[in-house]
This record gives structure tokens, C-alpha cells and sequence, in this order.
């Protein structure tokens, strides 16, 4: 075997080479599993399908059989690289030029899958592959699509086979510059809803005669922008509302139209719920929409829920671990979009920390050899610590 | 000849079955031609065209040489049926049922050209063909369309053809619900513009690295919409402004859009003129991203100007026909959507009266035997009060 750092970046390009976009598993899992396999992690397979999405093929692998058990969950899935000749290298070519390594997912995050594969054989020579309680790698092929046959199927696979988990590294970029800026502890809710302002059809030379369905929506929201939701909390930022989208649709400069629609999402902290939220929304449409002869519809997707891991061994040995290798104390973040840490937090104490997401679904998404190694030694450093109290190296 | 009624009637009937949908003359200007030239009409066929337009036909018939010379304006043009199964009664056979006139174009407005036709008739027949000065018909088959090749040219042909008109009526539908209610004595004037946000894209969960476009164009539109522009004055309703559309055309409803467009209407009287508002646009957009960091850019179409008929000789005479015949005393009007009264302007006083507006435009439009008879009589008191001091019946 190599060193950490070798193998991480053989085991990236290996990763990369498969053309994995979401929902093919590519060859991605089958060459991981020959991978974990060779160190004696025990594999299962987990194939699922839904109706109406397409079938995923998703990888657990564990080594050992006591407590306590450590998992790392990632994807091999990665977003299409879009146009191929707009890559300065091939998106799955796994270019290394001038000590940056090339390809669609080498961030985002067959990268950080690379490096705690590298870290965990690295700890499983040192402890001649008998761990000091268990690890596992719950590895989906969906997490850049639905996320429907991905990790919240393969937890419950787990549950059901009594594999119980004690905490949980997600293997997402976290940091936004600097690896070691930021481990995740959490992540706001997000609630995507649609508001409907139904107005009477008229042509502009007789407002009197119509109601004007834009006009309303635009006091709605108006009235939704008005005042922050929040100030945010000890472990988060304020929640946050965006519209995403109006569309009218409206071919006739001359006529009122009868209907105006608007999407919006509200990221949340835990100050508020789904249904907080929902009350809230209505209340200020009600009052906007006062006395205007006009009604606001409100419809909600199934909102995505708030979370946080408070401050626990997890984070305080992660933070270790990465204090050890870069220097820098991480921030414990909430901020940023969801992940399958919100499948996993229901579960066990989970955080997340990977690579920079400078250039994580973009074109030339890369990582710098460095970060690769200097992000498997941490996650050695964190199995040390955590398995050995920090004597295992 | 027959009675004014029947005369009306007839010609209506004539000029329905005729499939004359812009910019198809469709054999109603040859069928019109042909009744004027027996009535003693010298006419002229005035097809015009331009580029990226379909050519159209137009007639202008004139008898007499003297002054006063009082042009009839109007258009043998419809909009298409729609689907003809909905109609009760072919959109272009002419049935007559229970006292009503079916058909496209039987108010807007073949009926309101048979009613005029059949009055200069009448009032011809009292002159032995020879009026106390001119009558004129100007009658274009582009008013439901661009309007481009109609009664603007045609107007222009007869300045250079030293056709110097005193008086004009549009026999367009005035009245919304009952014959005699409104005359219209001018025009709001009409200005469509564009208002473009740049915004910065980003992702929703991280808004501090984006800048919504939609979050400025609400604030620019609730600012647009704020203060009424003003109350109104002697002949004008307020100055109205309408959003008629919002297309962000964002399909992720993660993502942060990068620009945000609506288009609006607004219709203005004469407090203002298309450079004011457009200063007064710039400003309260300017006021509403102050401090944003975003920019609003306004873009508009040639507007369509403010105008007034002062009431006067045409106004007075044609509300005393009105009287004369209906008992009702019409309100001056400046209410409505455009019409060719838009064009004749700039050369002579031009008031508007015609049908009623119910079904304009609509499946089933149709127009009550006694409106068509009515309207032919008050046309034809008009002709008498005009021309000969209300001696001439
Ligand atoms: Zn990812
Ligand atoms: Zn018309």
C-alpha cells in the first residue's frame, strides 16, 4: 500500500473515470467495492426503485462488528458536466495538471469518497484490520437527483438489518475557500412554496372592470419581503425568503390578465416550523390583500426540515482533527443547501465536512493534490482520535 | 328606395356575409362600393402596404364638393369568429333572430357603417343627391389589425389629394350598454413599457452571494403603483397604470435568477405626456433600489398620444340628434381603448358614436334591429342639424 496521499488521488482518478451522472452507477460502486472489498470491508449492494424515478444503485460497506460504529456517507453520482469542450481537461478523464486534479465530482464528491477510503485502509493497516469498533461507507448513486432511492431507503435496508450507527461524517465540500474553514452541524429547513393571486380578466382601458391578479401578488409579496423572518440563533444564520420565479404568461400588452403565480423558498432555522411558516405566509397575504377584492392561494411542497447536531465528541473531534492537520479552528455551519445528512440526523449525530465548493457543478471542477491529501491525513487524524483516543498513528 | 330601417338592415346584412377578417377586404368594400357609387359616391380603392404588413385595402367615397365636409370613418374589418360550432348562429350568414342581427362585425362595425350608409341615403334623397356640402365615408379594412396600411394612409392620400375635411365621426360602439350613452370626444393615451432587473444568480441557500432581480422588480412595481398618477380633470377619468406581465421563466426552484422582466400599460390623460412618465418611471424605480445594488432599465414602445375634442359644434349637434331620437343626454367620453379617431385628429374635429360594446369581439355578437334602426336615425338627424339647421327631414 501506498501513502495517504497516493492512494486518494488514485482512488479520485479511479472514481472520476467512471461516468457516473446520476441516476448511472457508471462503474463507480463496482470499482469502490473492489476497493474496500481488498481491505476486508464487507459489502452489500442495494439497488431500489419508486415509480416515476429511476432505478439507483447504492453501496454499504462495514468493517467490524463492534461499537462504537463510525459511518461515512457520500455519492458517486455526480450532475452532467454539460458541454465537454468547455472543460479545459475531459470531464472524466481525471486530468492531473500543474497539482490539480480534473473532473465532474473531483469536489463534489468522489474527492472526499477517495479520502476517507484512503484514510480508513491507511487506520486499518495501522490496526491490522481490526478497527476499534466498526466503520462503514453508505455510499448512494442518489444524491444529485431525486434522492428518492438514495440513502433514506439504504438507512432504513439498515435499520431493518440492525446496523446501528453512532455517528455519521458526510463527505460533502463544506468549506468555501479554505479546507478547514467549516464542518456543517445542521442545515436550515427549506420550503418551497407557490402563491396563486386569481383576479377578473380586462382590458387595461377598463381597470374598473377587471381586477388585477399581478397587482395583488405583488402586494403579497411585497409583504413577504417586508421584515426579516428572523435574526437567526446561536447555530444559525436568519431564515431567508426568496421568490424564484414569477410567470404570467400574459401574450396581450392590453389585457389584464386572470391569474399570476409566483414560486418562492424559505430557508429556515429552527425558530420556525413548516407550519409556522405557513400561518405566517397567509396572515401577511390576508393583510396585503385587504379590502382589494382578491384572494392568495398558497400550495407547499413537503418542506425539507430543519436540523442540527449540537456540539458534541463528533464536531470536537473533528475540529481536532482538522486543527492537527491545517491550523485553522472550522466554523460549525448551518448554512448552505441540503444534503442526505438530513435522512441520516434522524438516526445519529452526523456532521459534515469535505472538500472547497469553488468549483463543485461547474465547468474545470477540480481539487488541488494538496487538499486531497491534507483532507484523507485529516480524516485519519479524526479515526485516531476517535477510535484511539489519538494513539493509532 | 326603402325605409331607413330596412335600408340598414339590409346593408348590414350585406356586409356580414362578407368574410372580410383582417386583412381579407373579402368582397365588403366592393359591396359597400357599389351601394355608394349608386347613391352618387365618387369612390376610391386605396390598397396600401409595407414591409413585414399584409397588404390592405381601404375606400374613400365622396359626394358633394362643397363645405362643410363631413367624413364618416369606420372599417368593414373583423376579428376572427373563433371557433364557429359556438356560435348560435354562423358568424358570417347575417341571421336574423328575434329581433337581432347575428354576426361578426354586426356592432363593431359593419352595423355602425350600414346605419351611416343608410342615412347619407335618406338624407340624399331629401337633397336630390346634392348635399350642402360633402359627405364622405372613409372606410378601411386594417382597424383590427396592425393599422398600418389604413386609415393613417389613407388620411395622408387625401391631404395630398386636397380632400380638406371639417368634421369627422368614428362610428365605432360607444355605448356600453344602451344606444345613446356616450359619445367619445377623445382618448387617454396608451404607453407600453418593459422594466428589465439585472440581478445577481445564485443559489438560495446562499443569498448573501446573490442578488435577487425579482425582489427589485417588486419593489419597483409596488413603487409604480404606489400613488395614483392623478385624479383626473374636466374630460379625462385618472391616469391608470397596469402590470399586464411577469416572465422570470426560472424552472429551478433552488436557484436565484439572474434577471427579472415585466411588461406594463399605462393609460394617460392629458396631465401627462409620454416623456413625463416615462422621467417619473425612471425616478421611482431609481427611489425603490436605492441602496440595492440592483438597476432598473426601462424600455417602451412608441406610444399612443393623449387627445381631446374640445366639445363643440360636433359634439353639441350629434348629442342633440342622440336626444332627439333616444331621450338620453350622452356623457362626453374619453374612456376605452384606442380607435382610428387616434389618426384623424391631426386633421379635424372627430367625436365618436356608434353601436353598443357588449358583444364585440365575442361569440354571438350580435345587434337589436331597433339599435341598427336607431343608430341610422340619429346618424341621419345628425345630417339634418349639420347641414341644414334641422330643417332637412
Ligand atoms: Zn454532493
Ligand atoms: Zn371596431
Amino acid at each position: 500500500m501506498g501513502s495517504l496521499s497516493e492512494d486518494a488521488v488514485d482512488l479520485a482518478q479511479g472514481l472520476i473515470r467512471c461516468k457516473s451522472v446520476t441516476p448511472e452507477e457508471g462503474g463507480a460502486l463496482d470499482y469502490l467495492q473492489g476497493k474496500l472489498e481488498a481491505a476486508g470491508f464487507t459489502c452489500h449492494r442495494l439497488p431500489f426503485e419508486a415509480a416515476g424515478t429511476p432505478t439507483v444503485d447504492n453501496l454499504y460497506a462495514r468493517i467490524g462488528t463492534g461499537r462504537p460504529h463510525l459511518c461515512f456517507a457520500g455519492h458517486t453520482d455526480v450532475v452532467p458536466p454539460g458541454d465537454d469542450d468547455a472543460w479545459t481537461h475531459p470531464p472524466f478523464a481525471g486530468d492531473i495538471d500543474q497539482g490539480l486534479l480534473y473532473g465532474r465530482g473531483a469536489a463534489d464528491m468522489k474527492g472526499g469518497v477517495a479520502a476517507f477510503a484512503a484514510a480508513a485502509f491507511d487506520y486499518l493497516t495501522f490496526a491490522r484490520g481490526e478497527p476499534a469498533g466498526s466503520i462503514s461507507l453508505l455510499i448512494t448513486g442518489d444524491e444529485e437527483g431525486p434522492a428518492v432511492n438514495g440513502t433514506e431507503k439504504v438507512l432504513k435496508w439498515m435499520e431493518a438489518h440492525d446496523e446501528v450507527l453512532d455517528h455519521a461524517i458526510v463527505g460533502e465540500p463544506t468549506n468555501a475557500t479554505q479546507l478547514g474553514e467549516t464542518i456543517k452541524i445542521g442545515r436550515r429547513g427549506s420550503l418551497n412554496g407557490k402563491v396563486t393571486v386569481k383576479g377578473v380578466q380586462g382590458h387595461v382601458a377598463y381597470p374598473a372592470l377587471a381586477n388585477n391578479p399581478i397587482r395583488g401578488l405583488i402586494a403579497v409579496l411585497s409583504s413577504l419581503y417586508e421584515e426579516p423572518l428572523d435574526h437567526g440563533n446561536a447555530h444559525f444564520a436568519p431564515s431567508n425568503l426568496e421568490v424564484t420565479t414569477i410567470d404570467v404568461r400574459n401574450p396581450a400588452t392590453n389585457v389584464i390578465p386572470a391569474k399570476a403565480e409566483a414560486l418562492f423558498n424559505i430557508r429556515f432555522n429552527d425558530d420556525h416550523t413548516p407550519d409556522s411558516l405557513q400561518s405566517w405566509a397567509r396572515e401577511k397575504a390576508f393583510m396585503a390583500l385587504e379590502g382589494s377584492g382578491l384572494e392568495a392561494i398558497f400550495d407547499y411542497e413537503p418542506a425539507n426540515p430543519v436540523f442540527v447536531t449540537e456540539p458534541g465528541t463528533l464536531s470536537t473531534l473533528l475540529s481536532e482533527a482538522i486543527s492537527d492537520v491545517t491550523g485553522l479552528t472550522p466554523e460549525l455551519s448551518t448554512a448552505g443547501g441540503t444534503s442526505d445528512a438530513r435522512f441520516i440526523k434522524d438516526y445519529c449525530p452526523v456532521v459534515e465536512f469535505g472538500l472547497t465548493t469553488e468549483t463543485m457543478h461547474q465547468v474545470d471542477e477540480r481539487v488541488s493534490l494538496s487538499d486531497l491529501e491534507k483532507l484523507a491525513v485529516i480524516y485519519r487524524r479524526f479515526l485516531d482520535l476517535y477510535f484511539n483516543g489519538g494513539t493509532a498513528s
